[in-house]
């Protein structure tokens, strides 16, 4: 079933650019891994704040994609301009109002 | 811009599934309001809770989805299943490692 993995990542003041940046780097192999949606944001109530909003064909894809060198690349690049604060929920999506319509 | 909305919903004991099943009511003209995306789900973690994850044109449209008879409609029913407490994030969609790619 559809993973969904909604998170927000800390940053460390005045590095959330870069770290948005690291994110939207292209990653096609993402698709094969099983990655239906990955959007990355931000808001002005939380200036070092990065927010992720990810779909993923299954929690084992999500799982798996955390081995890819890409993904490993950009957590080693993204870690030293995080503050460490983490938040986020991940649930299993059971349907859509507008995809079944 | 893409505009996000991550919510969870808490509801009363025993009154997730039926929320669940008011929110997956097909309603096509969310799409028309602006609605790019709108998944429902649980997780294990969370017995009393529901799970929303959208995407909308913009927060205005998302703002002006609230006005739509059905949404109304679909508001007043469920929140007598509601247990009040509510969370989520909004943020605007900056994009994607694997739509530009």
């Amino acid at each position: 079933m559809t993973f969904a993995n909604v998170g927000s990542l800390g940053t460390k003041p005045g590095q959330r650019d870069a770290v948005v940046s690291i994110l939207l780097r292209p990653k096609p192999e993402l698709r094969g891994a099983g990655c239906l949606l990955y959007e990355v944001g931000v808001n002005e109530e939380s200036p070092d704040t990065v927010f992720v909003c990810e779909l993923w064909e299954s929690a084992e894809a999500h799982q798996g994609s955390l081995k890819l060198d890409s993904v490993r690349a950009a957590i080693s690049e993204a870690m030293p301009l995080l503050s460490g604060e983490m938040g986020g929920t991940r649930f299993t999506v059971l349907g859509s109002p507008i995809r079944d319509a």
